[in-house]
This record gives C-alpha cells, structure tokens and sequence, in this order.
C-alpha cells in the first residue's frame, strides 16, 4: 500500500475523514471530516490565527461562500479559470486534456500549452480515454471554467459563484476595510473559510477537492514606504529550490537564511521572504517533517501575470509533491481591477507630514476656434492637450503644439490651449496599496501533517502503529481509562477525565476492550498521553501515565495532574524528566 | 430609527457586519462580518461547542457544502422545500406571495394555505407589487424551491445543491459515525457550518438571508430506553409560550421549571424539556435578554409532518419575535428516509444482555402448486403467505388458510404452504434510533446578542452608547491606551498590550485621538475594560483601569494586571472589589 491509501484507510477507520455521502456513492472530490478530523483541522486553523493573525496584528473577516457575477468579471475568474478538458465521444467520461498529455509523454506543464497543441499531442500519441481505452485522437480540447455556478433569487438574471478562493472576499470589501484600519497603511486582512473549484477529475484523497477550506492573509502595503520586519526572520534557514535550480540539470534545494536569501536575490521580494520565514517556524510547530518539505518558486511560464515573484510551499507524500501555501507578491492587480470595474476608489489616501505646493500645468482649450478647425475631431484633440500638459508641459513652451491622435497630427497654437501653471496645495496622495499574500490549504495542510505523523514500530513483539501528532495539533490530548470497569475504578476515572476537561484538556474516556486495545486507539489517532486508573489508584491517588512515542509509563500523582500535563503539552517538561 | 435600523447602522460603522460585495451594488441577503462580527460571531460559536459538544459528551464533524441531489430526494428538499413566488407583470419583480397576503390582509400562516387560495385572496384584495404598484390580481402563484443549484463536474448529468441545512450532512453519514461511536447509543453529533436558502426576499439584515450558519446538534437516542439526565436541569424556569396559550384569547408566557413542564405535559418529550432546560441558561451566558425572550410552541398547522414536538426559541427586537433556535423530537424520520433511498443500513445494532431465544414462524410455500394453481398471481401469494406466518402465526392452523391480494381471496391447503415454527436464538436487535435536535441560527444570535447590548447612557452630560455585551463574548476583552504618543508612554502601552495578548487576552492598542474617542470607540464594540498607561505609569508601574459599563476607573498595579482582568471577565471579582 501506498501512504496515501494506508492512510486513507486509517482516516476512514478513526474518523478523520471519509468521502462524503457514501450511501448513495458519494461524489468525487467531496470529504467529510469525522470527529477526530474536525478537531485536528480545527486545531491546524487555531495555530494559523494565533500565528498569522494575532501575533502579525492583522484582522480576521468572514465573508460569503455565493458572491454576484461582477465580483468575478473584474477578478479573472470568470474568464480565465479555466482547465483544458476532452471528453471521450465512446463513453461521455471528461478528462483534462494537460493530465493526460503529462501522464502519456514527456512534457511538462502542458498547462501552459494552447489547446489545439493539446489536441495535436493526443492525437500523435493516439493517448486512450482512462475509462474505457477508446482513442481520443481528434476529439476538441476546450475550456472548462472551474466555478460552481448558481442563481441567485428566482430566474437566471442574477448568477453568482461559489468563491473560487476566498481572497476575493476580503479584495471586494477592501473600502471598507480600509475605514477599519483608519486608512493606515500597512494593514493585514485574514479569512479562514470555504473554496469550492469545479475540478475535472478530483483525485489523490483531500489534495485536489472540489470543496477545501483556505486560510489565506492578503496584506496591503504601501509598495514605496513598507517594510517587513526582516530582523525578526532572517537566521530562520529556507529549504529553497529557485526557478534556476529546477531549470538546471543538477540543481536542487539551497539552505540559505533568509538574510541570504534576500540579499543573494534569491527571494526577489522582502515581504514574500519575511512571510517564507515566519512560515517556516509554523510548519515545524504543526508537525510538518522538514526533512520532506521546501519552498519552490514558480517557473517564468507558471507565473500569474500579476504576480511579481511567487513561492509555493511544498510537502513531499509518496514521491510526490504537494503545494501547501503559496507565497504572491500580487502587487496592486486586484485592488485595480476592482477599481476599474466597480468605479470605486480602492485606495488609502495618504497623508503628508506637511502640505506640499506643487505646480499643476492645465489647459483650457479654446473650442470656438477647435471646432471650426478640427471638426469631429475637435474633443479628442482638446483631450489630448490636456494627456500632454500633465505629461510634457514643456511642449507648450513654444508658439504652437503638435498632438498625435490616432496616427494623424494636429498643430494648435499655444495662445488658443490656454495653457497655464497653477500652484497648487496638496495634503496627501491617494496610494494604490500593493498586496503580499500567504495562501494556506488547510485540507492539504491536514492531509500532510497526517502523513508525516504516521509511523509504524514495534511493540512488545507486536506492530503497533501511531501519529506522532504535536501535542498541540493532536486531537485528544490524554485519554482516561478504568482499568476495569469494576469497584469503583469506572467512576473515579469519569471524575479525573472531567476534572482534566474542565482544566482545558481535551479528554477521551474509554472503559471498552482490553487496555492494549485502548492504547493502540488512542495511538492511531494520535493522543500524546494516556492516563490509567487501578486499584492502586483508589488506595494510594495515583495513575499510571503512559506516553504514546515511547510507550513508557510511570506512576503520578493524581494531585496536580492537570498541570503535569499541560507542562508536558507545552514542551515545559518531557516524560523522562518526570 | 428603529432598533434594527441603528444596529445596522453601528455593526457597519464598527466592524461587525455589512452587505456584502457592497462596491458592485451588493447582493441581496448576503452579509460580510468585518472584524469585530467574525470574532463575536467566533465566541457565540466556541460557547456553543463548549456547552452543547464538550459538555454534553458530543462529537463534532464539518460535512460539505455542496451535496449531490439524491440527498436531498431523500430529505424531501427537492420536492418539498419551496415557497409561494408571484411576479409582478409589470415590472418583474418576485415576491413571497404568503407574505403580501399578511402584510395586506388579517390572514395569519398564510403559507399553510393552498396556492389556489393565496392566488384568490390576492385577487380579492388586489394587492400591488410592492415594487412598482401595479396590480398583482390574476397572477399565478407558484412554488419556489430554496435550494441553490448548481452542477458537480463538466455538465448537468450530476446536480448538487447547497446543503439547506447542515443537518443532512450528518444523517447521510449515520452508517460511519455510528462506527466512530462504537453503536452505542446514545450519541451525539454536532455540526457549526454554513447552509444556504435562495430566499425570495431576504430582510431584516441577519435575520432573513440567503447564506448563514447553523449550529446544529443530532442526539441519536433509543426511543425504548434512553432518558435525559432531567434532574440536572429540573429547576431552571422556562418561560413556555404553548401552543394552547397561544389559541386562547387571554393567552400568555407561563414561567414553568422544567420539572413542571414535563410533569404537566406542556412539553412532551423529556428530549425536548431537557434541551429547553440547558439552552436557557446558555442565552443568559451569552447574553440574550431574558426579559425579551420566550419558548413558543408550534401550532399543529405549523408542525413538520415528522415532529412530533417542536418548540422555538424566540427574541424579541422591534417588537417582532425571532426565532434564534428550533427544538425538534425529530422520530426517526430522517434515518427511515435515508435507509429508504440508499438501500444502507442506518440502524444500531442493540446487543442483548443475554441470547434470547424466539419462535420464528416460516413458510416454504411449493411452488409447483401455487403455480399452476395461481397462475401469474403465485408468487405474491406466496410472499402474503410469509406476511402472514409473521403476523399471525395462528391462521396456519386449520387445514387451509387465506389470504387477501389486492382485494382478491386465495385459499391455500396449509400443507402446501410448508409451515414450521423455529426456535431461533438472538443476540440482540436492530434498533433505528430517534433524533433530538436542537438547531440553532448563528447570525440570528450575533444579531440578538448585539441588539440586546446596545445601550445608550449619558455620561458627563454626553450621549454615550456602549454594548454591555457579557466579557466571554465581547471581541476585544481589553483596550490598551498611552495617555500621549510621548515620553515613553506608547512603548509601554505596546508592552503591556503584548503581555496581556500573551496571557490570553483579546486586546487592543489604540494610540491615535483624544482619550475620550479612544474610550468611545471600544464602548460601541462593547469591550468590558480600558487599560490607559500614564505619566504615573512610568513613574509607579500602576495603571487606570476603566469599567466599560460604569465607566468607572481604578489605579491598580501593572504587576498582576492580566491575573486582575481575568478574574473580572470570569466573574470571579467585581470591580467594585478591586
């Protein structure tokens, strides 16, 4: 068995997660979280906020799933989030053409292929449909737009989308967003929520879904002023594997720190390395091996045009690699054309220290003489008097002015444009902010720290397996077990699991099965301690207490556990030093 | 203004929620919570999960939004969920064609009322479109299914809605969460999450919208066995609004224990008493005004067809009563239409104490008999004979036996019909489990909290509004000031703020304005308590502590502050103690 399968296996069988409504064949792409999966996912969300939204200062919104048309005309979506799909003409199952290109041949990155390319490649290679082996060959290759499309109200004349990341939320709203921040540049805007993405063909378990959870930061910063708190990151080592590294034919992962990384130019942008850094420290907290883990950046052809330089974290699961985060630097892309098509201003005025007088060159053309000698064109060349005052008022030095409208020339003279400087003072500028953007799976998040966790040893003869879940990101954190559920042991072990729960641990009391048996349940979902109750409990206050990594036990006082446990938790102590 | 008109008008100015896409003219019933509404929202939720999940043993899982269509066949959604539209000829616009009846007429619940009659009534009165008044007389009304559509995958051939409710994310997983919890019932699974309605006019800001979230919790109880622990919560007094009072013309609130309501038969399902009971005592902690709040009953003609007890928990705002939260004994309703539709098994296995040996009675009917006998009819002859061997056993023991097919008698020798009593032993049964369900509206509450907290006082001779939200709910726990941004006092205010955050505060810096506006500005987020650093602070480690609702303030000493401030926001000192 593959990882991927033994732990799809394991999450189904503990109840971290399962394909969702399974009674009636469920639909690809679409997971449930159990018991214990909502709880390590809601844990991995909690290490986020704490990290990337409280301790940065930032804010953390909530914005709707359906969002209007509009929203997505003026972000992209609407027209270009698209993937490449062919459907087989023999048994009507639809594909990505680029996956099937990527799986029959050589090429890479067939995504940034056009489609008729696409098309040719299938038909030279006669590439089969994967379900039913007929050839594709001469079958189209088309767009298929991957949002979830609704209406909203009754009809058709208002559609709306299921967000396709949850960015946009927080890039709509950002004039009001502004307000809160009191027009104070820079300012951080979180969201933790819901993504859906129509995928052809979802696969390998909660990597490519059709509906996921993002934890994404969109920080605005003033692009001339803004700087990162560099210091507070720049020992931190980054694993980096650079777009030249990947494009040379021996290049790999550098460790370079990210002092060295910025000042090498490795990492173009200061923000985009900061957030690589603080980063880096949170995978290490929330149980991602670094030994399976580095940051690529994007190759030229996979850039998003907007984007300056972007980094994508990446985990390795069964030989694969999987995009966790990713790192933009976006700058003012969305903010503009949110501005563009909604006629809203998406800037923060910023205020001078002290008023500036500057000289401000107008024209007021004289349209009685324009328009008997120009004609229709009059307007379009009273426009481009004013465009070349502002840009070149030099040009209005001599007696006339030449414009260009359209290919053809028109002289005018200076005395009829009416050109003059005017001083004028002015008490800030209007400043487009510029956006740097850490973007979280949190599925994919879970999906790797599970991996990573799994482990299989020995146990007294027998194969034992577990996750060695931090602490922190561990479902349950103590389980509490009679020993017997005879002469009171039940009861006094009920008492201790509430008094635990009530000091804020999170609690499983088991009484079923063998103890054995209750300790390889708490071990496959990951539970770091396990405490007993005996007879020796009711007569002399202790319980045995009983690490998962080691499976080592010792006997403590039931007098203070709560706190040996939270000390334990939080690295205070370890289990040996007890 | 009214009550709701200034709330809106503060939750936008302050942060806590707005119309959504509000740059591109906005979509109707959809809001974004700004900073201060995700958090507040955020605590109801975590009060929630501590009192309904932890407390109660529960388990908690996140289902997905989007669900394919035989769900919902199943659930009844897709034929069932609609409401009564009317479009305007005119102008186009729809309506809710239940609620122009009441608005324009004394007809109360006209959505129990056939479309045929509303069409008439509207005739009768010939009400106008609210939009452009033109008459609506003559115009169809028609059913309108809420669910949003939308399709899984590239073309139609696979619907999938959004979930109208989370609660179908759970009954379809029965089958597997019944594993997780080792089919032993009782058991609980809760869900918070977000589920959608394409309401026809969304109102009343939070309370009417397309996109909310719900807190719901499924107790999976067996009806033969299972009793709530009543006694935990037999003498808390719930304010009952029955549906008997609410058919008298004297009717009124009558302030019942839980005790008594069971006793009398007021409320009839233990269940539903208990979930009253602990609910109560939930709205006061989050703080619900009890002074604004009932239990209303509903009336037999409002009553799902599968409830057999339902009650509301209602607010009252603007003099209109909300329904926060819906309890329902739900039968086994749900899981009978599931195990209908999927064909799985959606049963617990109750094993017995000990085997219990049963007679079966069977038949083997000879088919070479019945067939020539009964013709085409043989073989559901021969399966009523098997019905019958089951359920009256005694009518195989004369020579013949009839049975009744479609209306047609067949008389069988019960020789032929192979008869036999067998002595079967039995380990146990399968038992369909009934459902409790508490069902609570997320923003419906954020919206009552919010009401109920706003206040307006006057202090030094100034109007002041504040929110005396209770401390565990309030999005900022405390505000940090300096006096000035001079002489060191900002740095200090910065340190403090980081230790308090730190020690698990929610906390605000805020050094820009007068002293006043800065008190101001957290009165109307309803943070409990300001901290101002001074030129005393620098000199004597001792800060001004300020009680939001007095607005009182106290020096106490730096040293302890946040052990100070915890005491207080749990309640155990006052600040008249300090």
């Amino acid at each position: 068995m593959s990882e991927g399968e033994r732990l799809t296996e394991l999450a189904k069988r503990r109840g971290f997660y399962f394909p969702a409504a399974g009674a009636y064949g469920g639909a690809a792409g679409f997971w449930t979280y159990g018991p214990q999966g909502a709880a390590l996912k809601s844990n991995v969300e909690d290490a986020w906020r704490d990290r990337f939204v409280v301790r940065e200062g930032h804010q953390e919104i909530s914005a709707p799933d359906v969002m209007p048309e509009p929203v997505f005309e003026a972000s992209g979506h609407l027209d270009g989030f698209d993937d490449m799909i062919i459907e087989c003409a023999e048994c009507g199952a639809t594909h990505r053409a680029d996956h099937l290109v990527e799986d029959n041949t050589d090429i890479e990155e067939a995504e940034s292929l056009p489609n008729e390319e696409v098309m040719d490649i299938i038909a030279d290679h006669d590439i089969a449909c994967p379900s039913c082996h007929a050839s594709l060959a001469g079958e189209p290759v088309d767009n298929f737009n991957l949002m979830f499309e609704t209406n909203i109200g009754p009809g058709t004349s208002s559609p709306g989308y299921l967000r396709p990341e949850t960015a946009q939320g927080i890039f709509v709203e950002f004039p009001q967003l502004s307000e809160y921040a009191r027009n104070q540049l820079p300012f951080g805007v979180a969201q933790i929520g819901k993504a859906y993405r129509n995928e052809i063909s979802p696969r390998k378990s909660l990597v490519r879904v059709r509906e996921f959870t993002q934890a994404e930061l969109e920080h605005f910063v003033d692009p001339e002023e803004d700087e990162p708190p560099l210091s507070e990151v720049e020992d931190v080592i980054l694993p980096l594997y650079s777009a030249e590294s990947q494009q040379a034919d021996d290049g790999g992962v550098e460790h370079l720190t990210v002092g060295e990384a910025v000042a090498d130019g490795v990492v173009t942008s200061d923000w985009v390395a900061y957030y690589l850094g603080v980063a880096k420290g949170w995978y290490e907290r929330i149980g991602v091996d670094m030994d399976r883990f580095r940051f690529r950046q994007h190759l030229p052809g996979e850039l998003a045009h907007y984007a300056s330089d972007c980094w994508d974290a990446e985990a390795e699961i069964d030989g694969d690699w999987i995009e966790i985060t990713g790192f933009a630097y976006r700058g003012d892309y969305d903010l503009e054309k949110h501005a563009e098509h909604s006629g809203e201003d998406f800037t923060v005025f910023k205020q001078y220290d002290e008023p500036v007088t500057v000289e401000r060159p107008t024209v007021d053309p004289d349209m009685s003489y324009l328009g008997p000698e120009f004609g229709g064109d009059a307007q379009t060349v009273a426009d481009a008097l004013e465009a070349l005052a502002e840009r070149n008022p030099e040009a209005f030095d001599g007696d006339e002015v030449t414009v260009e409208v359209d290919g053809d020339s028109f002289t005018v003279p200076v005395a009829e444009t009416n050109f003059s400087v005017e001083e004028v003072t002015e008490n800030g500028e209007h400043v487009r902010p510029h956006v740097v953007e850490p973007s979280f799976g949190v599925g994919r998040l879970v999906y790797t720290v599970l991996a990573h966790a799994y482990t299989e040893d020995e146990v007294d003869g027998e194969e034992r397996t577990y996750l060695d879940l931090p602490p922190e990101q561990a479902p349950t954190t103590v389980g509490v077990f009679p020993l017997m559920d005879k002469d009171g042991m039940a009861d006094y072990a009920r008492e201790i699991a509430g008094a635990l729960r009530e000091a804020g641990h999170s609690v499983t009391y088991d009484d079923s099965g063998a103890i054995g048996r209750r300790y390889r349940r708490q071990d496959e979902i990951g539970t770091p301690y396990c405490v007993t109750v005996d007879y020796e409990s009711l007569e002399e206050d202790t319980v045995t207490l009983r690490e998962r990594d080691s499976t080592d036990q010792k006997r403590v006082s039931i007098d203070g556990l709560a706190e040996t446990l939270e000390r334990l938790t939080e690295g205070e102590t370890t289990f040996d030093a007890l």
